[in-house]
């Protein structure tokens, strides 16, 4: 039974070090703190250590106690997880989504099928790139990125009240690198950032990376829940926040001007940075509230991209912020990746000032509604029902049974050659094992519910054993 | 005298916070301790504790001594250096570079003219894009990136003596993002990593981001000096090693085939990791010795891009190591930045695999053969000679009378419109006061020289006064 104990020490101290809670030259907690923190022997602890001292994991120092030694292994985002449950690593939807094979289905996934996309627009604005000036071509592109995008950029987001000049808005190469630098700027390992409960899986990824720590805001139909919100604030000190208050990712809700307000009263009170992603705006039918136009861009900075309606493959991103963020921001983006695509950038002001940019948005409302009915139809018949009925969007949140659990629905539809988004893999808490979250324009073919009537029946067969 | 000795201590502290030498949480150094180190008095440094407690910079725990309080500001590069002397500043010559207004020279900078760059053959390759099956245009690419363009990199660096399968390289946005991507992968704040001095200023503006500590390793002719190598590998127990082996940045030395052995050895005996930044090695006319073909990809990683001989506005650069890496650096660029540019990589490959590409350069390397031999002879009329005469590239690396200050110098030809790089911006020893990097391709003009002589005599009168 000691033998347990000690081993069951020496794992806590072995998950501390791989994950990087403890980095190499930290000292380790008190042999006395340790014991009282695990509800353990003083002199298990120390046997434990010692053990650990032998293995050349850790040292000790006369007097000072022990201390990780160096190097430690490099960093792996999916180590964090166990591999075997994959299911619920952030990243396997994108991995699984990015890697699809061509005669895969991908309800998971995050984007709309090829044929949805402005195909001639973009090849359109190539072609008119393919013959302008030559710098355009061959050159880096200034620190903050393409002037006329900036402007134009500028133009769009004061649509959605949400003032700032060409030089508050940096272009970078796509969301989620706009929001990386926002992170490296920001914070330093063990900070606390707050995330929406659910959430978009790849934040979990990207604050992985930064070694920080998480806590989950249960996300409720009219946004973030502002008791939480409030709670964790007082016990956490946390440094940055981030959301979406257009569409929200997964659940389609929006923020109502209420909660937008009560939530930026708690911001000003505290530490908090708020990073709004703004990537499903050019979706909306009617705007929501943004954070980044009541606040006037104080403590709210505004993200986005269009990779969601225009292309994944044309990468560029941008950071609207105040002037004196605007500048560090910049020499973090040149250290980090030098410039940021020029090309891109060009290419992007070419098709978005093409007129056919405004129909594409216009037609693909239209089909993205159409689909959302089709999909909550398609999902009645499965007993599945929609968390809320999205107003726009991309994607329907969903409840299955509650014993269900879809991590292993994805895995069984996998082999059937459907990507599925299970609950967990938006969630800090872990407490949407029986969620799914649908893209609707996923899910045209009929196949789809096929595998996975069949695959719920076979995780219903499993409960039953 | 008390009361300045107390601000110093103040100033001091504000600076470890400031630079992130020490982070919100942790504890300072104690009273005796600090005075020790500082060569103060026990009293001196209770009064600027208690002083920095009031201003709520630090706060005292009984028992436990003074601890940093929350949030520190956000991470600013340029802030490490004082602003007043932006010249030193590793971000100074690329901002002015990137800025430049279209009637400067810049011969500071570290690319080719805008005309020396192969407009036809990239404004073919993306017509030829603009053409291709929809899904390069408006998808995200595959986790990897274009199949075809990673097994175009396998055979080019096999060229080099590099054995690399196509599932060993991973394309990223920049050879930039490359090194970024190894440093987020194997650093934690604090590890140690070496680079050369001098070296490639950028190398130093994102190690800051990272917040390691960087030891300069001497630069010699033939490769970095050994003796202090093994000297800081025993010393520092370094994490990363990042060098240019083919055409060395600034100083356009080549690795020889005996520094490149004996280093490996000192390597493999360490926890060393090589980044081999292999980015002008288009530009070689014979092949130095790579790192990464003798070590067999096992502890270097091989890096490159394009962006000096093709474009730095389509942006893709690369990684080879082995393949239990690459994953997990896959899953890090995917959660930091979803997935590279699609578009720029089939552009870079229709680039690349066109024949117009190995006759560009050609030329170009007569061309800065060329460049380099009037660059010379201006440089003498000066009294400027460079350190050795490299072999090919792009850069001169030259050294001034001893007395005088090229960052001053650099200033006074940036007021003339002429953009110079500074010695000391390469290094960490900061001994580089008399030098500057020339870019050849860059000095066509005579302006350039009528401009640095000018600034020379100003710089000399300074001096007499």
């Amino acid at each position: 039974m000691k033998t347990t104990k000690i081993d069951f020490v020496i794992q806590h101290i072995h998950e501390l070090i791989k994950t990087r809670s403890i980095s190499a030259g930290s000292r380790l907690p008190s042999v006395r703190a340790l014991a009282k923190q695990l509800n353990l022997s003083v002199s298990t602890i120390v046997e434990a250590y010692e053990r650990l001292a032998s293995q050349g994991l850790i040292e000790s120092k006369t007097g000072s106690g022990f201390f990780v030694s160096g190097p430690i292994p490099p960093l792996s985002i999916s180590q964090i997880h166990p591999k075997i449950d994959r299911n619920i690593d952030p990243l396997w939807i994108s991995r699984q989504s990015l890697e699809a094979k061509p005669d895969m289905l991908k309800p998971g996934c995050g984007w709309l099928p090829d044929d949805w996309m402005p195909h001639e627009n973009i090849r359109k604005a190539i072609r008119k790139i393919s013959k302008v000036e030559s710098k355009i071509l061959t050159d880096y592109s200034s620190p903050l990125g393409s002037p006329a995008l900036r402007e134009l950029l500028a133009r769009k987001i004061l649509g959605k009240g949400i003032e700032a000049t060409p030089n508050q808005i940096l272009l970078t190469d796509s969301g989620t690198q706009a929001i990386d630098l926002i992170c490296r700027y920001f914070l330093k390992p063990n900070d606390v950032v707050l995330v929406d409960d659910p959430c978009y899986f790849n934040f979990h990824a990207l604050l992985k990376v930064h070694q920080i720590r998480i806590i989950g805001i249960p996300y409720t139909p009219t946004g973030p829940d502002l008791n939480a919100f409030s709670q964790a604030i007082t016990q956490h000190n946390p440094r940055l926040y981030i959301t979406n208050s257009g569409i929200h990712n997964p659940t389609g809700a929006r923020l109502t001007a209420s909660t937008a307000y009560q939530l930026l009263k708690l911001v000003e009170q505290s530490n908090l940075i708020v990073i709004e992603d703004d990537i499903f705006a050019d979706l909306e039918l009617d705007p929501a509230p943004r954070l980044a136009a009541l606040d006037g861009l104080s403590k709210v900075i505004h993200i986005g991209s269009f990779s969601k309606t225009l292309s994944g493959s044309v990468r560029t991103g941008y950071i609207a912020t105040k002037s004196q963020w605007i500048e560090d921001l910049t020499d973090i983006k040149i250290a980090t990746g030098f410039g940021g695509s020029h090309l891109s950038a060009e290419i992007l002001y070419a098709a978005l000032t093409d007129g056919t940019y405004r129909k594409h948005l216009d037609e693909l409302k239209i089909r993205l509604a159409k689909s959302m009915d089709f999909t909550i139809k398609q999902l009645e018949k499965l007993k599945i029902r929609p968390w809320i009925k999205p107003q726009a969007g991309i994607f329907l949140w969903c409840e299955l049974a509650k014993n269900l659990d879809t991590a292993r629905i994805a895995q069984t539809c996998l082999e059937n050659n459907v990507i599925l988004a299970p609950g967990n893999a938006f969630s800090q808490s872990q407490n949407y094992k029986n969620f799914i979250r649908f893209n609707v324009a996923q899910c045209s073919e009929q196949k789809v519910f096929e595998v996975l009537s069949h695959a719920i029946q076979q995780e219903i067969e499993l409960q039953k054993n």
